[in-house]
């Protein structure tokens, strides 16, 4: 019921996630009411992200160049390495600026329900990495697909590394976190997980 | 923390209503994975919004040509005009399929609060169209701004204009709706606009 080209662009917006018809007409109608600039500029941000993006060639993470900033930087420990699903993850981890390290980004993870394998995933250059460093960190979240994938690195790296220490993060209750209202699987890592005190 | 590129389509994603930080972190990310042709169809649709898209000479609708198609439409009773804040409400009385007059858009409406005359709305060419026409039918929304609007449009109408009739829509108690859950002015509404039954 719209003009053509408001519906296209509504179309478009649908493609986003979790973005239903009402959020995408607010969005269209939005846009027809910005000035032209602004709309050229948000057009053209769109294009530069394909043009300019790409994922970084040691670890796997998003950036505008080959090597990404952080694999770029010699102050980061290099022979840590935070491994995870993807380049999301990274930034949630950057900010909470604990880790020195690096990351390694899967793009993905094994799933038996999607049909993708090890082969479909950023994993070789990950056990290549491996062999020259002293730490590798599993940080996949706890999904079935993520508790797979790392079950399956931590196999595949301490076969082919034995020299390479293995770790999973920590999975507990979370800050602020109440007993009765944590699902159970949380509870169960969190009893499994504990550590001794005093 | 992301790279250029995305930080910048972040940016242009927080500028849609209602998208935070973390909602357009995902639109940018998923626009990252999308190939490249889909990407261009998004650019290519929002510019052509706004090189399209214009405001129908008679009612103000949005529209991609001169007049818009309910203008257009010799079927649609031209003497009968519902008057709505913006394009979005005209697409909702459309779905009703209950409507077979013309409409008039003010793509806004008079407020105090944010210093909006009477003068920066589409209504001249209104009081223009009330004089070849039977009725005016107000729908502005009832908020503070849209009473205001109606109360000024009936009377600027009824002076300029005494044969036409001039209406509000009924408020009231929506479909579905339970008296212990409406808010005292949609009782008020319902109370004063009571009608004889039987």
């Amino acid at each position: 019921m719209y003009p053509q080209s408001l519906t296209n662009l509504i179309e478009k917006f649908r493609l986003l996630p979790g973005v239903g018809e009402k959020t995408a007409e607010r969005y269209a109608l939005l846009i027809s009411d910005m000035d032209e600039l602004e709309v050229q500029g948000f057009a053209d941000a769109l294009i530069d992200v394909k043009k300019n993006l790409k994922h970084c060639r040691i670890c796997g993470n998003l950036s505008d160049q080959e090597e990404c900033s952080i694999c770029k930087n010699p102050d980061r420990n290099h022979r840590q390495i935070f491994v995870v699903q993807s380049a999301k993850d990274v930034i949630a981890m950057e900010r909470t600026g604990e880790f020195r390290g690096v990351y390694h980004v899967l793009n993905g993870l094994i799933s038996m329900s999607k049909g993708i394998g090890p082969d479909e995933l950023n994993i070789d250059e990950l056990i290549h990495r491996a062999e020259d460093c002293d730490e590798i960190i599993l940080a996949t979240n706890t999904t079935m697909d993520g508790e797979t994938t790392a079950m399956y690195l931590g196999k595949v790296i301490r076969e082919r590394c034995p020299n390479t220490l293995v770790t999973r993060i920590a999975h507990g209750l979370p800050a602020g976190g109440l007993l009765d209202y944590a699902d159970e699987i949380t509870l169960s890592h969190a009893l499994s997980g504990r550590k001794k005190i005093g």
